[in-house]
């Protein structure tokens, strides 16, 4: 059996196109080193109408297909389960962009194209693609828009969903669906681009995509502000909201221990600003220049001194200085590992909750594991947070992972249920919240969900085993 | 079976929200009058719980619902057939502003409640909700993401779907969905909201909804300009865009015919402007102030004159200005019939592909139809058309409708394809184009959105003979 299927899927993709044998672990091992599978195949096709090949052949046996772009997801999407039957159909040779249309402000990119290549491509005609994360020079298209990837930018111009205008997709059936609209209006008939985008490759493979673009801003400022409390930072999120309007492309959060971290573990890394409680990275794009967006922002952050929501800010002086307060937010997911394994969760919130949830989810932490150290930074303006969970200082993060991550999970997940958030805010289920999903989501939801399932990969064998 | 079906519909939301006689044509009839059925009833329920108690109804005796908000629609898609066994199900009394968060920057309100009055619920509190059109004075919140509504501010703020974060559905089981998040990211599982948005009923009945709010703009400045051609206004949209960045709120274009049926039937309103062959108008929201924002659009104009794109131009003075502005441009729809009955099309193109669409196809229109004569105006900014045919000088309009519309359409809508177009930009499909869109959607994508039907619908009864 799987031996007519690898022998059909070197027919339509070339035999050295079908990986079997060797080191194939970076297929099949995740980024994170949770999950480790064992694909029948790595199959690589190069254009749409060799994935509809490899999809009808796969039904045709019965295989399940396991989509895969930069295979950099934090939830075990994107590697074969161990049964050694799954096809790993890896993206990557499909990484052109096929056209960019400037007065349209339109791109249209291969599924493996690498994110950053598509930001180099719009930005080689002056435009800016701004879907902008850590893994961005690994990470694919066709991965960002499977899982709905968020980011840095979301704030001002949404998620990978909003930056999408058109998909093509190959089916379950290995139909083609040629759906690269590069229409900002266009009301026929349900909105299957949308139902793909996030599905986790679950319900069919997209194999390219129109995305929007935007005119490059003139000038990119930054600044960071201390604070005394996190209800201070909501309020000035929402002055800076009110005064900088789209201006305003990050709002981010760190706590004091977060950067901490940092201090410990990249002391080379300079701090501009002594420790607080709360640090805020804000970042204004401007049209007009830099010295405007230098008056707006210094007027901003004047303003919440005077309202007593920051208590000391650093503006950036110059592109390098703006770099380095990003390095440094940016340096805190790599700093929790030097300081040894944790827990982690990527949640969101009403962010006018988010206070609150903080205050209350942190004690029930640190009341039922005593001298557990919270790292929370995050998204704040997105009411997104990395809310993150390090052993006692002296206790080991392994062993305290293996025993503790399933009590420490159902508090933080019980307090996001609480206040209407997300478990999954910008990750997306994969394998490893496919269980908390199923207990957390509502049963009328669910079965809808499943109920499209069926109706559209009625053999389920679309990435099995992941979201539903 | 109907009499049965009626008694209990009485029993669950009152005899007096149960209607069956006297004139009923504000529910049977549609907006443009060219929809009349007959309703079962007319069925006005309070809450969620009573909507999912007549939809198990309804499921139960086999009846159709055609549910509806504000009865604007302009596609036939909110009015019973005629073979009085639909059940009209109005949303009407479920009016409510539930809740507004200003820190989250939301707003949840129920389906029936009128856009004009949520817009008024957010400045109430400072804040903007900024989905407007043409009928926003009766149309409701429900019917607008039923329909995935557009309108004038698209450019800056996105269609009805790009504002929304959040439902409540009753699903055609009569199962009750809350999908009232308030999150801007949340990434588990299949996207349903954005399914039943824009499903235009035929999946489930919309019941409430969570809206994205923004802060209050400090200055809204709109501006008119002459222009010689429509390559012309393309580029002084890029050139807009890239000056004005996410300030630039509207751009709207009107061709010389459109302006001067303004002109002759409505003598009264000024325009700032001698005609042209085309007129552009932009609207800028600023963060800033008044005078800021009249030097950005001041500074933007007189770089378009320089560069040769406009050969004339006038900047509101003052917020009547402004509005007067506006209202030449929304008093083409109302001049239009005051000429007579005409043809018309809501198709949005990549907008580097409208000039030469609108040439073409203006071209093929007078060959094949001398004399007839094209309105051409709308949301350019979005690629969105309305492009409509009015009969020649001196023949019947209801005539050369009944004779000439399918040639008419055929010639557009094969255009509107060719150039990678669609047929229906912002008004849906309803009953009018249902036709036209199983005869222009990829069969791919059509059997995708049956298959979607019959899982979520198997005893198709959610507006029957609507979208598929």
């Amino acid at each position: 059996m799987s031996t007519a299927l690898l022998s059909a899927l070197r027919t339509v993709v070339g035999a050295a196109n079908v990986m079997v044998e060797g080191d194939l672990s970076a297929y099949e091992l995740d980024w994170r080193r949770r999950y480790r599978g064992k694909a029948l195949a790595v199959v690589r096709p190069a254009n749409p109408t060799e994935v509809a090949a490899v999809v009808k052949l796969c039904a045709r046996h019965g295989a399940g297909l396991v989509p895969q772009g930069g295979n950099t997801g934090l939830v075990g999407g994107s590697v074969p389960d161990g049964s050694g039957t799954q096809v790993l159909l890896s993206l990557q040779r499909m990484n052109k962009v096929r056209a960019i249309d400037e007065a349209n402000l339109t791109m249209t990119v291969e599924a493996g194209c690498i994110l950053q290549a598509a930001q180099q491509a719009a930005a080689a005609r002056g435009l800016l693609f701004p879907l902008s994360l850590a893994a961005e020079g690994s990470c694919t298209i066709g991965g960002n828009l499977a899982t709905n990837a968020g980011g840095t930018q979301v704030l001002r111009y949404g998620n990978a969903r909003e930056l999408c205008l058109g998909l093509e997709v190959v089916n379950a059936d290995g139909e083609l669906w040629d759906g690269l609209v590069g229409l900002r209006k266009d009301n026929t008939g349900y909105d299957l681009r949308d139902l793909f985008i996030g599905s986790e490759g679950t319900l069919g493979i997209i194999t390219a995509a129109t995305l929007k673009l935007y005119p490059q801003p003139a000038a990119r400022t930054t600044a960071l502000a201390s604070l005394e409390t996190l209800p201070n930072a909501v309020a000035l999120l929402q002055m800076a909201q009110a005064r900088l309007g789209a201006g305003l492309t990050g709002f981010e959060v760190m706590n004091r221990f977060s950067l901490s971290l940092v201090r410990k573990h990249f002391p080379q890394l300079r701090q501009p600003l002594p420790e607080a409680e709360w640090t805020v990275l804000l970042e204004q794009s401007d049209t007009e220049s830099e010295a405007h967006a230098r008056a707006l922002f210094e007027g901003l952050l004047e303003s919440a001194m005077d309202a007593g929501l920051i208590t000391d800010a650093a503006v950036a002086e110059s592109i390098e200085q703006s770099r380095a307060m990003w390095h440094l937010r940016e340096s805190i997911p790599l700093a929790q590992p030097e300081e040894g394994p944790n827990i982690k969760h990527d949640i969101s919130l009403p962010v006018s909750c988010i206070p609150e949830f903080v205050a209350k989810t942190d004690a029930a932490l640190h009341a039922a594991h005593p001298g557990t150290r919270s790292v929370n930074f995050g998204h704040l303006g997105d009411g997104n947070l990395h809310y993150n969970l390090q052993a006692p200082l002296g206790v080991d993060g392994a062993e305290f992972l293996r025993l503790h991550e399933p009590s420490v999970n159902t508090i933080v997940y019980d307090a996001v249920t609480a206040y209407g958030g997300s478990i999954s805010a910008e990750h997306g289920v994969g394998a490893l919240k496919r269980d908390e999903l199923t207990h957390r989501k509502s049963p009328v939801a669910l079965q809808m969900m499943r109920a499209i399932k069926r109706a559209l990969d009625p053999q389920g064998l679309m990435n099995p085993g992941r979201v539903l």
